[in-house]
């Protein structure tokens, strides 16, 4: 009976508005002392800092125990992803910052407390699913675009490699390499390198430059395809629902009546 | 009496096309004239420029003035935005340029000047509006896209710092580095010295490369499915307008007529 | 009479699918001899492009008369852009490349002969009309953009002209730096530079390159949104014409004649 | 009587699941043993990796045998593009990668087994074979744009070449320096250095930029506008066919059928 009661309650709490409102400026205000810790602080702020931080994790483990408190069904909290990820955030982010050997770990998980963000605001989460939603779609472009990176650094790996190995020595290292060509990022100095040795060498520069552009371009406009489609099925539907406008089938239907009607009146 | 007259007259000024063509006409020799001024000019041509400078001041002050007087309820004066924006203007670049101390904030200020081009001409302002009005409907995708690049700067400065203050040294300037990073400018420069240290830190370059880059696509796509969507609203609505065919309610409510008409002989 | 009957010969040259081929031959030729001509050339070899030089000259000028010939209203001749485009070319390209002086004129005219090209291919021809069609709807763009440069490039050269007189030296030169700028080139060198001095410059680079940006993406989509528009116009008017499907008007027509048709036997 | 039962039997393993599974393990096995060589690999290790490329190589050519025999017509086995890729990559990789001549031949050519890939993934084949029909279609611009890198690369070599050689020496090189500048890879670097000589060849290298810039627009626009017609034409035919409404033209003919009747009592 008690906890039911509770439970209420707790809904109460996490349904505020103020409530909501004060989460979100302690979000931001976490997201502040991550940047000012950046900043070279005099030590006696240091301990301020160090108070806050201690304060905001025990506000977050707080809030998080009042949204689980609030659910009816205790089960229904753990089937939300973004359940999991505040949880998740939270609970990393006790980590000790003070602790020498820990500091940069904590001091470096406490960064994606500014993540809270996201999973606060509706919008965000609406936004961020669908970026995530669209990647499948892209999947066997990725793909192919992988296969011609791969082979491209096995050529430049094999062909290159005594040229320069800091750029071509392996292929994972002949991967990033090709990335900055991708780039444009001083590409000019990696081929004028190797056309050195191999005059022929812009050829396979401008080849490779040629099929990932192309094939960039062509995962762009998939997406731009993908999305408008979905636009203007939403539109059509839209249009159907709010049409009161009667459909070619309706009209059929009345003239076919209107026939019978003729020839029931013929038999007559 | 006399008021009015001077009303009226005032609007004929102001409406006057001869008026107009002179106004633009000194906005662009205004332009012009900052232009020339950051060449480096012979003593006599100096006083020139000056005097040019104060018969341009004198002008816009008149120009305003006139505009001002025209209006017959001067209350509507300061309603309009434009209004306040050239007044700002025209009083702000009062100031005197020949002064020593404010030599170079007179002649920055008469810059602007060169905007008065953008209110004067109504396409511009057209184009003007609706760019601006474009930017509230970015606003999740930008926030989203500031979150991304806060927590980057955030984790750049906690491990890069000791690398490269300069680059890293606190999250405002690692804000900076990491936006030089999305431009692609001298990107692996940034990256190849921080791999000397942590060797993996490429991953943290080209996550950050896609998340950008992707949360930029989606961006631009927001904007041209926008774009589109009021495009085709717009032409929706002008065939409506212009579309003398019946709708298909037209067409119904005719054949029900049509069988009212029949089942009426029925009965007789 | 004999007029008359060399006009008709030389429109049967003209209209000749062989003469065609042949000439489109000796473009492609001499756009290969202009290539030929910047390696450095046997002494012999000299002598034989310089004959070739002639040749092409010869038969261009035969060939101009030769359409000038075929036309029947000579005045028609001159009314054809491309014909003045085409005799402009060959006329120019009469200007001997081996006279000394005007050597490098003589050579870079000849440059020009591949443009005939374009004037001989129409779907080339046709591609260079939408081009140059497209750009005065993109004026108040390009207007606005300018007027961007133009005080940023003021605003520039006023306050970093002492720090670096051959990026800031004149708003001329000024204009250049900041389109270099635009186009992501070594921009934080330019960047770091005056943040020496101006620590808060990063905000006069950083608003510009979002103002840029945006008007310029602002140029492409509309670009984009005007090319499918015209697109969907082309084929929506297609689809009407080849749609044999009787239109809503014909329907309704014929409703309301079955209702007088009813109503004419109600009277008998 | 018995080749036919051989064949069955090897169409059998052919359309086996658990064969191709193996097949596409094998295939990125070998990709990977090709990047693992790019590595400095211990002597011993050295020889594993020749006996797994021999197993490779078999594997493939039996793998194209059973293919081979699996065809009823072999002629058929011939007409299909993708047999004759396959083939010529696993025939070619026999080359021996331990042969000291022929090593680098050997290795490289072994790099395009990863190809298969794409020959074996049908959704990689439909998305290359769609990237490969795209193209004639950029047939003009291509042209088009290639006129423009000639003209400007024997202006550049005509007039550059003292400047710099290396950039400038003849077509082909000026060529290769053109795709830089339209990259915008340190193309500032290569205008000051000939704006030293010629302080207008600015004018040069931003013509250029703005032509090559329109130019490719024009073809991105181009795909986009094609891709997108596709989708809608697609979409159109679908809609047609899912849907049961009547058509007007069906409408008519009830029409007239009904006024027919009409007709008809009215003569009795």
């Amino acid at each position: 009976m008690q906890a039911v009661e509770l439970q209420d309650r707790f809904e109460a709490v996490r349904a505020n508005k103020l409530f909501e409102t004060f989460v979100i400026i302690v979000i931001v205000f976490s997201a502040l002392l991550v940047g000012a810790k950046t900043y070279d602080i005099p030590a006696p702020f240091g301990t301020i800092t160090l108070l806050l931080d201690w304060f905001i994790s025990f506000f977050f483990l707080t809030e998080i125990a009042i949204r689980f408190m609030a659910e009816k069904h205790k089960k229904h909290f753990f089937k939300s992803f973004w359940n999991w990820f505040d949880s998740l955030i939270v609970v990393v982010s006790l980590i000790p910052a003070d602790n020498a050997e820990l500091a940069v770990v904590g001091r470096l998980v406490r960064v994606f407390r500014v993540l809270r963000m996201v999973s606060f605001i509706p919008e965000l989460r609406i936004l961020l699913v669908s970026l995530v939603k669209a990647l499948p779609q892209l999947g066997y472009v990725m793909l192919l675009m992988f296969i011609i990176f791969y082979i491209y650094a096995a050529i430049g790996s094999t062909l290159f490699e005594a040229i320069n190995p800091v750029l071509w020595g392996d292929i994972s290292i002949s991967l990033l390499t090709l990335f900055r060509v991708m780039t444009f990022e001083d590409w000019t100095d990696v081929m004028y390198e190797t056309m050195e040795v191999y005059p022929l060498s812009w050829a396979f520069y401008l080849s490779f430059i040629f099929f990932t552009a192309f094939a960039f371009l062509n995962m762009v406009i998939g997406i731009v395809v993908n999305v408008m489609e979905q636009e203007n099925a939403k539109a059509r539907m839209e249009a159907e629902e709010q049409s009161d406008e009667p459909s070619l089938s309706e009209i059929m239907q009345e003239i076919k009546a209107l026939k019978a009607q003729l020839k029931q009146r013929e038999r007559d």
